[in-house]
């Protein structure tokens, strides 16, 4: 009788190009979503993490955002690209040094990421992803052993390049691992488009259209940043209303 | 003096992953709609105007369908792949035999493709793109002068590659012409993804998920056919709730 290895339950992965196609989803119990906003919300929520931030509570509104800045909060917010100007910071990741938030709590508003964080509330937890955080997040999500959705946060709800080159790199990631396997044509679409990308990827990001804007509202110093994958180690995670990094709890 | 050339004005193309994201196109005016449904309805409906189909009528609900059939029309009808009892016709590109329709007035009623052709309705003309009529396409569309959105179907909302390699496909032919240009990301994914596929589309394909539900169904013997490129010259045009062949007016 051969001897044969039991068969591993494999976790899935599926790929959410855009925060509209949300409700599409075939993933309906036990997944974390991680949320991808490269050129903006997860890769700044990283480097805040990175740079000593307690925890950060996302708000969806300038209002909010208004009302947290009245009461003693920094708060960092953006509109279309730009600081507004009763905020602290905009939310380009240079912002966040450590001496202007090192052990402190930051209130987050931007016009993509904290809608998509509404969107996914149905998951158990939401991870953020950004290539500045690829293998620490790829070890967590192991570690969970739950099914992932992987959120792109797109522009103004369009599919953007950016965000599907990651959700190509963790897809990679994550079936390397032997852990996980993808049916979903978007996974496999993201995993073609990031094995074109990775030779030179900011050579294959001139292309996005997103890139171009920050270009002309000249934030594009970031970009090199935004692409500098594994530049940290934290796995920000949104839960209860607020986001911490789970690195810090072990 | 140098002698320059005047500047064409070169018109744009967008590319609509699902028709979910339809309302987000940025392209808003002088612009034709190209449905794509490539493993169903727009490879049918350019197979059946190459078997001499008169016109075709698109409806959208079964109940219509079936009200059209008691009138005495000949009717194509599936849900989830599979034909319906009182239709004629499933809407596999095989059924449409010129015995079976030339000169006929044919019904058509599918779960994705007539879904897109009500969404896409502001458009001037919605034409029927499919590999097997690539190139005949290609050409109207540059005599047509015209903005062109490529709108893929997608599998119940979702994006699938199948669609979207063939947006990648006619984006390249159109750019190819000189008369059109993209900044869209979409187009621009589309693009690579096609270039990737065209050395071996049938192989590419086998990832497609949605293969693999037409394998379940056994209907995957209309596949290569769907991939032909170039076996029709028809260029199958929606306007005023009727497909006609605008090559037949010539």
């Amino acid at each position: 009788m051969d001897m044969e290895k039991p068969h591993k339950k494999l976790h899935c992965i599926e790929v959410c190009l855009t925060p509209k196609l949300f409700s599409e989803i075939q993933t309906h119990e036990n997944y974390i979503v991680v949320l991808v906003d490269i050129l903006r919300a997860t890769t700044s929520i990283c480097a805040a993490f990175n740079s000593g931030v307690k925890t950060i509570l996302p708000v969806s509104t300038l209002d909010e955002a208004r009302a947290m800045k009245e009461k003693g909060f920094l708060v960092a917010s953006e509109q279309d690209g730009k600081k507004l100007d009763f905020a602290d910071f905009g939310n380009s990741a240079f912002n966040f040094s450590r001496e202007a938030i090192d052990g402190k709590t930051l209130v987050y508003c931007t016009t993509n990421g904290t809608r998509a964080l509404e969107i996914a509330k149905k998951a158990e937890k939401i991870a953020m992803g950004a290539f500045i955080n690829l293998t620490a997040l790829t070890s967590w999500l192991i570690d969970e052993e739950k099914n992932v959705v992987i959120l792109c946060s797109g522009w103004k709800n369009k599919f953007c390049l950016e965000d599907t080159i990651f959700a190509g790199a963790l897809t990679e990631k994550l079936i390397q691992s032997g852990d996980f396997t993808t049916q979903c044509d978007s996974a496999a679409a993201a995993l073609d488009l990031w094995r074109l990308a990775r030779p030179d990827i900011l050579k294959y990001i001139e292309k996005a259209a997103h890139r171009h804007r920050l270009k002309k509202l000249e934030l594009d110093d970031v970009i090199p940043y935004s692409f500098s994958i594994d530049a940290t180690q934290v796995v920000p995670v949104y839960m209860g209303g607020e986001i911490f990094d789970t690195q810090l709890k072990k």
